[in-house]
């Protein structure tokens, strides 16, 4: 037994949800009668998704929320997932707090390690989960129509805002940071709001790389246009406790870009029909879960960005490439 | 859109099995009734798993198949798989390349691909894939028994012979090498001989690591011991063709030491009760795969090596850590 097979150590536990989990050639998934696999893999290199001194348990903690995200934004149930890890070389402190990180997020959501593969190479996180979705269930991208309001989960921008701090772009108090750099290394996947808005919302994405590039997927994929009321998600940034405490003054264009193609922000952004407004927020607080109406779906193909008094706004507003 | 969303153009195909395919935030697949989704995750780095220079319409064929080995052996039919990869840069005429290899493999074995992802960073390959197989009918390694007959697929030691080809540490025509690389860049995974083993084998595992390094798996496994005849593996390897055909003369030390610890084979060790020859024979006739017998299980703790004249070998074959 290599090194790196004693990696597997430190994430192995009993199989619980898996009929077979980690140490077969193959972990073995039932699927409950009339339900349907949600699928889906991400990928996390350094320095591009992650600062190479990121705290590993915090990384653990990012690596699977991203994906849970992706789950979150089909309204699937968490079931369980795979872990591929290169290690440039084998550091038992590091190892033991990512997967820290990592299996305290998986235990809050029930989501069981069942298999994965560990390898000498570059730091890289590689992670594909899987849910449940009742057959026909899955909110997809392509179900926008024209007059249904568009939502945000949360708060975006905020995550954006963390790394210009962290890159020095942004002058902030030491311990305003660390509260700040909690929203891009510990994000959080709205997966119970998600799964409230199966036959609520009529299409759902979530917003990893910028709230208008991601939205843009979703009228691509619905062939809708859509209003975006700018004004409103700045001020929802600017209301932030964190942003509105701060003791500083930003720039509301710099709020602004932040919330419009800010990135990492894991929150879902869904349509859902006018009448089902008061539904939307029940789910919202079911799920504990702030969610703000912030335009609408139109007709004709593309994407307006109004302020406050509904006047067009000019300027681009680039998706984010994570770190590029 | 970034240069890395238009990589995904190179594999995108319209969604077959796949309720859902890639595009939304998950694919969604659907498993019949009484049928059990097998899950295996292989990453692929490079200097580790293949080399820099590799061919890459071939590390797109090994990179699926040595995932389509740990369905076979878990006696699953290949349902679908998630590609991630990480790229230095965007290189049109090796992503063609790698996807070709990747995808010809795939629709051999009616393999769809339903997502994944991609992104800038050091060269890395990871593939989670999904199987089906009837609830409760998996292969497994832990339930070889005291007496089953110990099997294995193919001609290992084939692909350690061509590694130590590459590497110079064999002389050899550059014709022969050439087809000595095959076994190497280019292994054949067992899919239809695992499924034909259901309800015949006792146990199973495919040869990745050299193969007592993978027997020895089997065996803590089950809670058994084996005994292996070393000789007729190194008769198995000195008599294929592109050794016997070599016009050059090979140590049978060295032939042995490929055999049994080579690793990269990519072959099925398995076990079933000695009632079974004929029925062992049938399936590996019906799947068009050479099997041979090379031992028996035994119920003491432990691996015994004997030569032709059942006398006890000597010597140390440590598993085959890829590249290290």
């Amino acid at each position: 037994m290599g090194e790196f097979d004693l990696i597997a150590r430190y994430f192995r536990r009993p199989a619980r949800r898996a009929a077979l989990g980690a140490g077969d050639d193959c972990a073995l998934l039932a699927l409950a009668p009339g339900m349907q696999l949600a699928v889906s893999s991400d990928m996390l290199v350094e320095g591009r998704h992650f600062f190479a001194d990121a705290y590993p348990a915090h990384l653990g903690h990012k690596a699977l929320a991203v994906n849970l995200s992706d789950l979150a934004a089909c309204g699937a149930r968490p079931l369980a997932f795979t872990l591929a890890l290169a290690l440039p070389q084998v550091d038992e402190v590091w190892l033991e707090s990512f997967a820290r990180g990592l299996l305290a997020l998986a235990d809050e959501h029930d989501c069981e390690l069942i298999g994965g593969d560990t390898t000498q190479g570059p730091l890289n996180l590689c992670i594909t989960i899987f849910g449940e979705v009742p057959a026909g269930g899955a909110l997809l991208r392509s179900g926008a129509r024209a007059g249904n309001d568009l939502w945000v989960s949360g708060t975006p921008g905020l995550a954006r805002l963390a790394l210009d701090a962290l890159r020095g772009q942004l002058a902030l108090p030491g311990e305003l940071l660390a509260a700040w750099r909690v929203h891009l290394e510990q994000p959080t996947a709205r997966v119970a709001l998600g799964q409230r808005l199966r036959g609520l919302a009529t299409s759902a994405i979530d917003v990893s790389d910028g709230l208008l590039g991601d939205l843009s997927h979703v009228l691509t994929a619905s062939g809708v246009g859509a209003l975006v009321e700018a004004d409103v998600l700045t001020d929802l940034i600017a209301a932030h406790p964190d942003v509105a405490t701060a003791e500083a003054t930003f720039d509301r264009n710099l709020l602004r870009r932040c919330a419009l193609a800010g990135g990492d922000d894991y929150e879902l952004l869904f349509t859902a029909p006018a009448a089902q407004r008061a539904a939307v927020q029940e789910a919202a607080q079911a799920s504990n879960t702030p969610v703000t109406r912030i335009g609408r779906i139109e007709a004709g193909r593309g994407l307006r960005l109004v302020d406050a008094q509904g006047q067009a706004l000019q300027g681009q507003f680039p998706s984010f490439d994570h770190f590029a």
